[in-house]
């Protein structure tokens, strides 16, 4: 049978989500876990491949097994022989025509962002730290040129390895708490090091260092050497993964217990 | 002159506030950092000496010095110099009677509490968790019983220096949201692992494994083997510290920047 599991973890620990030599990809650990409980090897695929520092809140995995467990095995189970720092939040039955990765129509990513004066030890790791004030308006506007479908190859890594740049932003959401901006993410799927380029870029922009228009003119031309270094990994969440509802594994709107809401509630 | 710091850590990576041969305690960080910057040997006195795993949101030090410095130099100079887990928040000159230490009207110590079937990861180090469903009213009229002046035996851990086992707890507030709780404890002083022993015990009155007039019993027991396990240092955080106000150093109220509000907003 088919079981997907909703999983989280803090990035900062582990080399990535995939399987590692170092064994310490988020991968390596869930797989041993689920060995142990399904008395032999388990082979998992996720929807959204995280680098490391990169954290999850909803990641979604399926794997196959012959092994007939009570869910709650696949759950706190498994947790029992995981790390702290990673857990299964959900598991169910799926059905064969359910895959994690393909069929996921939907991913939310969520950029926290820190602004004061001084960084805060606790958002080690959690936030992305700026010093810089920033104008939430200035932001808000760059980030709109960026929303429909675009080639992102200016927002690419040079290690990508998706055969086309064009990927299709369906919504950039900005909310504001305190000394925090959370910059939500929604499309179909992402390039490698996207949106960590993006937020690097409005960020320039949000500071005054650069145009509003800039983000535009860094979008048309293609070019990753225009755009903003890369921005830090530690503020990037994976949030939510949207499937056909025939799966019943919508996440999406279960904040409550699961999402980022948990963290940070007043961003529930 | 005499200078006092406004401090912050993540304790879940240091071996507790005091100097240990490992040169991991964070007054070993601190006073390598502040030495850098001093050019010469730095020694601290904090308000609070937290344990390995407990948190410090605004712990307050002081060290005297004759390096002339700009207070930007005892907060980001410093900051260049410590590791991400712990920071330097604010500096100020003071009065040479400031004293860190013996200078504390009230410390505020709060304790993170997430209530939820399933652990969260993210929150590793950073709560303590309980799947257990809690009751907040029986909490309450339990934590009620142990306010005021009382010995404390029965909270002490065999390790306790303290010459005498009376404190005075000023207040315990208990507020909700969401999957959390937070108990805040407000007094002039507290005694080796007291607060972590009350928080054991009332939470096993809270999840109604012992009934509410347990917490009276133990107390006045004065014996340490009747009260609940000490509870993890993982949701304790040292919070705020309040001194005369002639020192004009009172971080009790500034919740905006450097309290709890700067990680869960909906505290503040």
């Amino acid at each position: 049978m088919r079981i997907a599991l909703t999983l989280a973890y803090d990035g900062g620990v582990f080399d990535g989500w995939q399987t590692q030599p170092s064994g310490n990809g988020v991968q390596d650990h869930l797989e041993r876990a689920l060995a142990a409980i399904a008395a032999g090897p388990v082979a998992t695929v996720c929807a959204g491949r995280t680098d490391a520092g990169v954290h999850a809140l909803r990641q979604v995995v399926h794997f196959d097994t012959e092994a007939v467990r009570p869910l709650s095995a696949w759950v706190r189970g498994v947790n029992a022989h995981l790390p702290p720092q990673v857990a299964v939040r959900g598991a169910r039955e799926v059905d064969a025509g359910f895959h994690a990765r393909y069929g996921a129509r939907q991913r939310r990513y969520r950029y926290l962002i820190h602004c004061a004066r001084v960084r805060h030890p606790l958002l080690a790791g959690r936030a992305g730290w700026t010093f810089r004030p920033l104008d939430a308006g200035r932001l808000r506007e760059a980030a709109a040129a960026l929303v429909g479908e675009h080639d992102f190859s200016s927002f690419r890594s040079a290690e990508c390895q998706a055969a086309s740049p064009v990927r299709r932003i369906e919504a950039i959401e900005l909310a504001e708490q305190g000394p925090f901006l959370l910059l939500s993410f929604v499309g179909n799927a992402f390039l490698h090091h996207m949106i960590r380029n993006i937020v690097g870029t409005l960020l320039m922009i949000a500071d005054g260092r650069r145009p509003v228009a800039w983000a535009a003119e860094v979008l048309a031309a293609r070019d990753r050497r225009l755009a903003a270094p890369t921005f830090a990994p530690a503020g990037l969440y994976l949030d939510a993964v949207r499937y056909d509802p025939q799966f019943g594994l919508d996440s999406w709107d279960d904040a409550a217990e699961s999402g980022f809401a948990a963290l940070l509630p007043a961003f529930g």
